[in-house]
């Protein structure tokens, strides 16, 4: 499972207010304790005006930088602030992200043609979020062509089904499975994203929800995941998916990241 | 999901001690608080030695149905016992188990056959529990032969396809997977049950494997269980687990067992 740490994000209102007042050792502590966390990835996210989003984006990924060698998730609804923010990066991360909407990838995809930088690639487009199985693998194929006509081997893809609240649906996460498993079986090498929180906004008892999706998520073939890796019952759950669904041979992974503290009772 | 509530079993050291000191107050409390927790079955195992077994079954018996309407697993590995146990019962429960073991089905599915019982069976047999997939479908044909021979429908029986340490596996639990499906696809109304538990025996932080397997066996198509349902997270994870997997319109089942306080935080 690729790890997308999630915490540095200007929406969640501690961060929102670290970055109001530019506390540097705030978003150094968040940087340090991901990566200690295993994320392969550490998100960076504004959330501020459009007019001042790149120099906060470049605070906030030069404070990420004095702490960690993790590559950075440039994470704006911008593609213009996404391809100026690689400048400011040490080395090649993840764009978070393009989606199906035609301006976004063609602002994105000639910049990392030619680089190792992978992309996160929603499925919506200038219409919306597509209601239908057959819609969404629509516009992954859209995204596939143009990432293909730029060079952008699909194992440097990110796809996010977009998972919708459960409290609404009336099939559960069917819909989405079948787009992940669909995908997954015609391009093994591409990778499955996703949130892993929003399924259960509005239900009691949040976390039980989020956990058992992203055991379901995973076993559809979800291979990596915007979450917080400090929360070290969802990082022992990820860790005991991989082993039951055959990809962790003898517990060996599983049993390591215990020893290495990332799950069970801190010591 | 059927819950069969597994605390009432003797080897459990402070059941077997209740058992032994005859303490009728801690096994009607067990009996209390998995019925108020939702056990549609109260699992009744002594685990003494045979020669008192039926006596001790008796004695557990009586003091279940003293506080609870709730219907009697009768749990034992003799068939005679569980057989004779049937008497002690005030209405139809169910007995586990059978298993692929000849004298135990011709024991019990006789006297079971024209009444309102249902039947745990194990996907094991006189050699033991079979290695691979196809040995242990042959095994459930032997069990579905013998229990239609006798006319009992295969939404009376509840078959354990038997799943072994995690620790010791090379591919996970994709082989009990494969098997579970086969049978739900070839006979829907048939129950897929088993402890949900010895899957994370070795292995650190237990909880965790057990509520990802729980997970990734309700997905399979398990749909029964032996477990303890005053374990509040694994409750909440089965109703989440039922609410993504479609079985529960706009989350009604989740949002009403929270509501009873089936999960979430104690009130």
């Amino acid at each position: 499972m690729i790890i997308i740490g999630e915490k540095i994000n200007g929406s969640i209102p501690s961060v929102g207010k670290a970055i109001a007042e530019r506390d540097a050792d705030f978003i150094r502590n968040l940087a340090k304790i991901q990566t200690d966390a295993s994320a392969a990835f550490i998100d960076v996210c504004a959330s501020v005006e459009v007019s001042v989003e790149l120099e906060t984006m470049k605070w906030l990924i030069d404070l990420v930088q004095e702490v960690t060698d993790t590559p950075i998730s440039i994470d704006s609804p911008h593609a213009r602030t996404c391809v100026e923010a690689i400048e400011f990066c040490r080395k090649p991360g993840l764009i978070n992200s393009v989606s199906g909407e035609r301006d976004k990838m063609e602002v994105v995809f000639p910049v990392i043609a030619a680089t190792k930088w992978e992309c996160a690639a929603l499925l919506c487009d200038d219409t919306g979020i597509p209601k239908t199985a057959d819609k969404r693998l629509e516009v992954f194929g859209k995204v596939l062509e143009k990432a293909e006509a730029r060079g952008i081997a699909s194992s440097r893809l990110h796809i996010d089904p977009l998972v919708e609240m459960l409290c609404t649906s009336e099939d559960g996460i069917n819909m989405v499975v079948e787009v992940i498993k669909k995908i997954k079986k015609e391009y093994p090498a591409i990778h499955v994203t996703g949130g892993l929180s929003n399924v259960s906004f509005n239900l009691p008892a949040r976390k039980l929800v989020n956990q058992a999706f992203t055991v379901l998520m995973m076993n559809a073939g979800m291979d990596s995941g915007i979450l917080d890796p400090t929360n070290r019952d969802l990082m022992g759950m990820i860790y005991a998916t991989e082993a039951l669904l055959g990809q962790d041979e003898y517990c060996m992974e599983y049993i390591g990241a215990y020893r290495e503290g990332l799950f069970g009772q801190k010591k």
